[in-house]
């Protein structure tokens, strides 16, 4: 299958799971709720859940025992692009062509549907009780918050905001592409294969790749919208450098044989697309 | 004891495990990491931790064993407070006479430290593998995340916001202290209980003390500063009900015999409190 494909499937029944995990619109209080889902649904193509579903089928896991802990991934997603918007952050008015959380229901419940999406992620890491492995589901918990806390994803987007208007500087970029987005998708990998019972090895390799993919999508962010790799390495390094991470994460996969065909297909869709 | 010199005893024991807890301020990035202990310390009398580690007591927990799940609770009573202030929320410049987080470190930073106390809180929560039960740990996880969320604290937080500028309405009022105050309280009742081994009646009756103790809470703080509930009610109405919540949180702890002691002085302490 290719990864367009599988990405639609996927998407599929990632909506299906979100919608069902998240109180309905007009649960009380409305307006909180109705702003939860407006910035979830219809959402993007749901590459982090996804990812996390591959690398649970890349070690057997079963589907259904992934997908509370998957869906987390995403409303952690959203949640960070609805604080990220936010007028005291990036003052974005748009997002995929269409107007942002804050545009629709105003700052302050934007502010708490993003506070409120972190929580049910966290609700959902702790669906499960326990792993495959027979280790306590609590490290799925401790996974995610030191991937997306000041020590990674939110350390990420501080120095994305301290950076602005000053030249790029190299490592401080270096940093930022790794806190700001590749934390949360080399975690979504980790989530999978733990979720999916992953060997020692299974599980670092699955976490090297999340990594190499997670840095090669924000690579190719930048060349999308001109962001500050660009401005420091030009377009041909910027092309050249994620077709190397790519390849990087595509040679974590070699032990997985068939079964890490769709994340080596995902890998080559990340580093080509053109959205 | 009395609930005073317990309530600083603890304060000591709270304040030297969130600082032993929390990454230190120098940790890069440095402006998130000052701002999250700018909000924390010297922070308030730690009222939520200690009311968890005073049921870990009653149901002869250990306390080396409650320490991290119970500054979780500090860690998201200081996040709702810092989300709280902003300005597109209460706008408040100032609390216990000083600057707030945004005055001192910016909106963008203000409001990241808020996202990242509440990440960290779910990390403390997930320090413990197992209950004393032989339950998993994930249960603290569940139970926090359920009682701050959108049907939680946030709805409270959400209502409070919306019913601005409009006359006190009596059911939408006891929404929001239920919500925005009584359920963080009642479920760190609940997280003492929980860590301390209690068993099923002891953790109902930890639960219901927390509650009234939590609404009891609410109503002195719109008598100390002339809420809603005053405007509705009455000064001298507000302080029999007080008196009436404290009477039954503390009849529920019948049960600890004299080990129930200190949680009865805390819920006279919680009622008759000047500030």
């Amino acid at each position: 299958m290719n990864a367009e494909r599988y990405l639609l499937k996927k998407k599929e029944i990632v909506d299906r799971a979100l919608d069902e995990y998240l109180p309905p619109e007009g649960e009380f209080p409305p307006s909180i709720h109705q702003a939860m889902r407006y910035s979830l649904f219809p959402g993007g193509k749901r590459i982090r859940p996804i990812l996390a579903l591959a690398a649970g089928e890349a070690v057997k896991g079963k589907k259904d025992f992934l997908l509370p802990a998957v869906c987390a991934l995403e409303l952690v997603h959203t949640y960070s692009l609805i604080h990220d918007d936010l007028p005291s952050l990036d003052n974005d008015d748009y997002r995929r062509g269409r107007l942002n959380c804050h545009k629709v229901y105003g700052e302050a419940i934007a502010l708490l549907a993003g506070d409120a999406l972190l929580t049910s992620a966290f609700q959902l890491l702790a669906e499960n009780e326990k792993l495959p492995s027979g280790l306590p589901a609590v490290g799925l918990v401790k996974e995610v918050a030191s991937a997306i806390g000041s020590r990674g994803m939110i350390g990420g987007q501080v120095m994305d905001i301290e950076s602005r208007g000053k030249p790029p500087e190299a490592n401080l970029l270096k940093y930022v592409h790794k806190e700001k987005t590749a934390a949360l998708i080399r975690v979504s990998l980790r989530v999978g294969a733990l979720l999916g019972g992953a060997k020692e090895r299974e599980f670092s390799a699955l976490s090297s790749y999340g990594e190499n993919v997670g840095l090669a999508f924000q690579i190719i962010d930048d060349l999308l919208d001109e962001g500050p790799y660009i401005q420091l390495y030009g377009k041909k390094r910027a092309r050249r450098e994620a077709e190397k991470l790519v390849k990087k994460a595509k040679d974590e996969l070699e032990m997985f044989n068939e079964r890490g065909e769709i994340l080596c297909a995902l890998a080559d869709f990340t580093a080509r697309r053109k959205t």
